[in-house]
């Protein structure tokens, strides 16, 4: 899922200078350049941004058009996607927008077998992390309970553009077990039925969707969400429904209205339901906390390895969240871990819930 | 319901000169100066524009603030605000924004009782014109089954602000049977077991909501909608979710939340369903007409007394309509009416479903 209202802020300027644990390096803040957002420039080594992937919302038609060769399906996990590569000796974790995040840097042998930078010193891993324990994202995905866990779906090397073709990556995967997304196997657009039948499983399942990834040099790529990803979207963010772009909700309402006629669902009464859901117990608890509590908030928890990463995580999502006030709850030493707590406060829903439920009156 | 595509233009020269049927006449295209919006000028005469009346949400608390005397209590209907009035002699209805509006002056003679203005030459009628059969707005109220009706709220006289007192309205509308909208009476804040009792049975009922009236010289006004206007705004609109500005639908879910929270609903599972479906039922029904006839429209159907109105009506429609195609289907005699059918086509969705159907991918 992605988290609009987390506007990593763009700069004219580019590159803008930035600085994490003595590392000094440069960030490229918008697409307007020749190098992509988020790329990661150190000395005269560059890291590249990891693009967009379009999104296709007609199965048969989009791998007919989109795909000139066979291609690789995987699993798009629900979280936020990260970079991790070595800098100046040290393992960091990369941002889309290029910020070294302050909390996977902190986790990342947790996360990952980080040996294989001693092998591979040039390599960037490219993966989501998810989980309930993340500090980004309000949704996680069915097979993380608790904490968070990364997947691996691309591997690339500093200073060369694009990915380590799928054998490449598989081999790399393998032999450092490094935690990979799932792939469903390699496929051809005629495989239509058995495409469609995994992706019917995934929504069952309340997985996200996949990607598709070409078999070529080309590697052209495309993805796919399922219905189920749709209203764990909506649900997940109802509270922040006036800090939120309003396309985000209505886009999300196409997306799974394209899904069940794509898929050819049959009447979708649970889905009718499901979505109405969505909607009502997100914001009716928001309501109800603000009656309670005279503010809607949500409480993040995640735990570091350092206490000073958990200061770094609070400055970075200050300066990077727009229209959400982030506060400290708690920051305390639990076992090998320190244990962070703090809220996303939503100041336009609670300023507009505090006129109405006044008793003030809108003109519309 | 409002129909916010439905804007029309506004000029930064006020007032506009407008022609209708030989009548010249100026109208107030903004809010910027001292008269509102949609006030309508002929010779030095001034019939003033309809301002909004604004929504509360909270009841209990709502009624307090806003209210320093009872009020009265009557209904508010889904359809489109006139003013109807004689100008040269001449009986004509106009629009919010001040336009004549040629289907309900067409039909003026079979929505009321035009002989008033025998007896109130200055009165202006303000009311809702609603059902199944006008062309501007895509639902309609459960009791009015076919063509449409009119339903006067207040009453108003040229060259002065404001309304009629309730007695004097009352008096007007029995002594010359005019179609008044419901009144459920005059209530104090004290009396909200009362009220909501009222509110309920209209939810139920399928019918809009409340407009409360102060009964002072004042003459402080608030409404206050059902949860199931909410819902079957969405449900009618669902098809030009891409031509919406799209915060009209998460505007209606926060109401509609607010509404079940204020009225103390029980855990609405049936609000769910039916939250969802206004969603998904809207939407399919118009990527399956896009399938079927390359081409999303819908269209509409209403009668007039003599056939220049429809064309003028058209005329209106192309003017005033951003966003929406207007094209004529058929226009002919049946009876003693001409039976005007047209479309509205909606290009943004339209564009969007050719690209993803098509195999398009999107980048979001």
């Amino acid at each position: 899922m992605k988290e609009p209202y987390l506007a990593e802020p763009s700069a004219a300027e580019i590159p803008v200078p930035e600085l994490f644990g003595g590392i000094g390096y440069q960030r490229i803040a918008d697409d307007s350049g020749e190098l992509p957002r988020g790329t990661v420039i150190h000395d005269d080594n560059i890291l590249h941004g990891y693009p967009s992937i379009g999104r296709l919302l007609a199965l048969e038609r989009g791998l007919q058009q989109q795909f000139h060769a066979p291609f690789w399906m995987e699993e798009k996990v629900n979280g936020y996607n990260v970079r991790i590569a070595r800098l100046n000796g040290r393992v960091l974790a990369f941002t889309r927008g290029g910020f070294v995040c302050p909390f996977t840097t902190d986790r990342v042998a947790d996360l990952v077998n980080t040996s294989v930078f001693e092998f591979e010193p040039d390599l960037v891993i490219c993966g989501e992390v998810a989980g309930p324990g993340n500090p980004y994202v309000e949704s996680s995905p069915p097979f993380v309970s608790e904490d968070v866990r990364l997947f691996v779906f691309d591997l690339a090397r500093w200073n060369r553009t694009g990915y380590l073709p799928y054998g490449e990556k598989m081999a790399l995967i393998e032999q450092h077990r490094l935690p990979a997304v799932e792939s469903f196997g390699r496929f051809e657009p005629s495989d239509l039925v058995r495409i469609r039948k995994i992706l019917l499983r995934l929504n069952e399942q309340g997985r996200e969707g996949v990607v598709f990834k070409e078999d070529s040099a080309d590697n052209r790529r495309a993805k796919y969400v399922t219905s189920n990803s749709s209203v764990d979207d909506i649900r997940a963010t109802a509270y922040t429904i006036r800090e939120l772009p309003s396309n985000y909700f209505t886009d999300r309402v196409l997306r799974l209205v394209l899904f069940v006629d794509d898929q050819g669902l049959e009447q979708p009464e649970g889905l009718d339901r499901e979505l109405g859901a969505a909607f009502i117990d997100g914001l009716l608890a928001a309501v109800r906390q603000f009656r309670r509590e005279h503010k809607v908030y949500r409480t993040f928890r995640c735990r570091f390895r350092k206490r000073e990463h958990a200061v770094l995580l609070l400055q970075h999502l200050d300066r990077v969240t727009r229209n959400v006030q982030i506060g400290l709850r708690s920051l305390e030493r639990q076992g090998e871990y320190w244990v962070l707590e703090f809220d996303r406060t939503y100041p336009a829903l609670n300023g507009l819930l505090g006129h109405l439920l006044g008793g003030g009156l809108v003109v519309d």
